[in-house]
């Protein structure tokens, strides 16, 4: 990434900060940190409504300086050294600033009113969330490169796959290409993750395995505290096989789902499958700059109805309310392409489409790939 | 797990809870849902200070049935039914609750302080961190499990590896073979991770590379937003190897490092292997009933200073300050074995020790396995 880049990000970011009366910001998590600084080590970033941040990192600051893109970056040894650190470079006084609420654990928050007792706090996560929603020329660059390695790893796994494999080899050969490939092996997941797997490989019934988690399914998971992707049960010629994983090379993550249906499989699941594709396909059509998510949304609602499977749309029972999500540094960014979502769609924008149907006791049908708007619809990056 | 195991899990947990004159305490991270449920369904756990645990599962209840230990589980469609929940089940007009306020983001904290404005809240989350430090026979067999499978892998890539590898190659097939052992592909870090990368794979130089986290070392990693783990980096002859890996499997994790050192390697690490193999030795030898995780870490410090490497170890320049840290179905769980620490050891606590040596540069050398405290001084499960 480019200086220029990282000064653009933070213009925009102080802009921000400027609009809600606030002194500067205090960043903190990761994914935040890298996109506003270059670097994730360590680290606390504060950002003044107007003028040079100040990038505070823990221990050995070698690293933090390589990456960073700031000039400001100074070594800290303990958090209590925050105020002196900030006072040190002009920076005392502050009565209002901005924090990552949707992130900061509150034993954290404490301590921030202990170093800072005067200060007024404000959430500021809305704005950042938004501000990444909309990816410049060299992030869409970076999905680019993650979307070729991932739909590499797909085409590899149609090859190798075949029934009798168990979801867990067949998850271990899509994990052990990828990784090859450079896959992160890991994945940023926004706030409270939901069982952290890699990815959900499920055959059969279990590709429609319902559970507590704000997904249209989960697959069976290996034991109770990780309870989602692959399992021991074996496919079997006549099932559904679905594979689901986030694809992290690069600093960027996107998000693609096939589900392999043989000839031997239920017709109601075959048709959904079209279904699901025909949704798709429109969907990325009507994705253009002016739209609403919430439009889109209620689109493929809509065509799953037409088609007779309202009811098993993005979940059987209880239903997500969402069809994509926003994706980039982390794998839920924004915008949610979500039941009465305003997020009005603009150029750059980055989402993972997922129409995907449940049979509950069957399996599932559907597709996911990762798009980005442009003027003439969204365009998939997965293939 | 048995019905029994977890009815003397919520005993403790009550006995803390009526000890701090505690109503109750609402429980959401996942470990500790799972710890005192048996389900980590996304779900509220309300356990009172005496009574029957209420379980409040979003969406689809019947996985959190079906894996719960518990009599009362009901179906939560949106976070604002809790309190109406919670009275219908008889509990209403609480006062004083407890949260685990180490990990709940300041946003959650604020709907529950909506949801029950006149409640006085209280962190549990020492409660929950002390009474977990210690395994049950169940858990030990749990612990002896993941060793086993870990040591396994560990066996295979001593026999795989050579020059000429890059770090990402050792580890795909490390962590490939994992995998197919029934490795869960990710772990559970209690709080803000660290970069989440799956494990180290480090040779030469970059297993010296320091960090800003609190660890003593870290990898080169493949890009900043992912600062930990595996580069590209080719393994040469004479070149430390370090593979550092967190053992996840069933629910379980073990932790366990191997620092391959041929003939070649400079002889100062030769050395310094050894003197950690000796650290090592003596501490799981004093670590018995009644001495206190401080004086371990005190001991580790003095054989690393008596044999003239002090400043090497845990690190270079700004060292860690721990030599261990407590494991279970989180990495990091308590007791840490760290300066000043005043944590009494007791049969049955668990914890990875790993004496470290750091030599910018060059490498670094050192062990580390996962231990169980007895009468007779700490086993190691991981061989």
């Amino acid at each position: 990434m480019t200086t220029t880049e990282y000064k653009e990000r933070l213009k925009r970011f102080q802009e921000a900060l400027q609009a809600r009366e606030l002194d500067g910001a205090l960043i903190f998590q990761a994914a935040d940190l890298y996109y506003l600084s270059g670097t994730a080590q360590s680290c606390h970033l504060f950002v003044p409504a107007t003028g040079e941040p100040l990038l505070l990192a823990y221990r050995d600051t070698t690293r933090a300086q390589a990456e960073a893109a700031l000039n400001q970056v100074l070594p800290l040894s303990s958090f209590k050294e925050i105020p002196g650190l900030l006072a040190g470079a002009g920076w005392s006084g502050l009565k209002r600033l901005g924090l990552e609420m949707d992130v900061i654990p509150l034993s954290l928050f404490r301590r921030y009113q202990e170093l800072f007792p005067d200060c007024q706090w404000v959430d500021i996560s809305k704005i950042l969330r938004s501000q990444r929603m909309l990816k410049s020329s060299i992030e869409l660059e970076a999905l680019r490169y993650a979307a070729d390695r991932h739909a590499e790893v797909f085409k590899y796994i149609s090859s190798v796959i075949r029934p009798g494999m168990t979801e867990l080899e067949i998850a271990a050969e899509f994990e052990g290409y990828a990784r090859r490939l450079g896959h992160q092996g890991t994945k940023r997941f926004r706030g409270q993750e939901q069982g952290m797997i890699p990815g959900i490989v499920a055959a059969g019934a279990n590709s429609a395995l319902a559970s507590c988690f704000d997904i249209p399914l989960a697959g069976q998971g290996l034991t109770p505290l990780y309870p989602l992707g692959p399992s021991r049960h074996r496919w079997e010629a006549g099932e559904p096989l679905l594979i689901d994983y986030a694809g992290v090379y690069g600093d960027y993550t996107v998000d693609q789902t096939r589900i392999y249906l043989d000839a031997d499989v239920a017709p109601v699941l075959q048709k959904a499958q079209e279904v699901a594709m025909e949704i798709a396909a429109r969907v990325a059509e009507k994705a253009r700059p002016g739209v609403t998510a919430g439009e889109l949304y209620d689109l493929a609602v809509k065509m799953a109805s037409r088609a007779g499977l309202g009811e098993h749309f993005m979940g059987h029972g209880r239903q997500v309310s969402y069809i994509g999500h926003g994706i980039g540094l982390e794998l839920n960014e924004w915008p949610v392409i979500a039941r009465g979502d305003q997020t009005v769609l603009a150029t750059g924008m980055a989402f993972a489409l997922e129409p995907k149907f449940v049979f509950p006791g069957q399996g599932s049908a559907g597709v996911e790939d990762t798009y980005v708007v442009t003027e003439n619809g969204a365009v998939s990056l997965t293939y």
